[in-house]
């Protein structure tokens, strides 16, 4: 796509602090990082979400984004990672990006973000769950 | 693993609101939820961490995410998906789990959650991706 900053990076029009550019996908620095080492992760064809991903492009993308996460953590000998995207919703570019950000044990952020609630009755629950699976697609 | 939550769902010695049970995974609604909707997907092994995840199992457990994304947004009628998996910091119960949350465009969830920085200068982030490039595992 044309005006997607991703695409552009994909074309090498846009610059980037690339990390890997393979078959599979991309990986470059994201440069407002939570962390400095905050890594995206993006398949090479403008595909929006992770719904739009093609099945044939799992292996390979989420192969990519494992092995990004081994790296962020043992080059920047962080604790962990946090790994996480949006698709729709606060996603801010339109094409498929995935966050490996490295996480250290004293880093100062709470491990999840949004505030929890929980269900009234285990009949909410139950129903919520039934219209989950009655949307799952076949495998 | 006998003290491990998961582990215990998986055996069906800890009941859950099930979403999915395959070969490839288990879905099932977290109690505590961000929203109602609020699925974790986890592989049938007790593996810790997606470092720790057999190459061999990323198609069918992502392919598992993605299908549970589709109807967590379908299912509820929601905007997108949030998708996200915390390893080794963070991480509540040490068997891998990616958390799927419904979000919808007036959730008054904020995009990303945790402040962003900025690198120092473009010789920092060069720094940054060589060290991780260093350690990226071979496809
Ligand atoms: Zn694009
Ligand atoms: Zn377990």
């Amino acid at each position: 796509m044309a005006d997607c900053v991703f695409c552009g990076i994909v074309a090498g029009s846009v610059p980037a602090f690339m990390i890997a550019s393979e078959d599979a996908g991309l990986a470059f620095l994201d440069l407002r990082p939570v962390f400095p080492g905050h890594t995206l992760v993006i398949p090479r064809d403008h595909i929006e979400t992770l719904p739009d991903l093609p099945k044939e492009q799992i292996p390979g993308y989420f192969g990519l984004v494992q092995r990004v996460a081994v790296a962020v953590q043992a080059g920047l000998e962080a604790d962990g990672t946090f790994v996480a995207m949006n698709n729709t919703v606060s996603q801010s570019v339109p094409h498929l990006h995935t966050h490996v950000v490295p996480r250290r044990r004293k880093d100062g952020l709470r491990g999840f973000f949004w505030p929890r609630t929980k269900y009234g009755a285990d009949l909410e629950a139950t129903e919520i769950a039934e219209k989950i699976r009655a949307a799952l697609p076949a495998s």
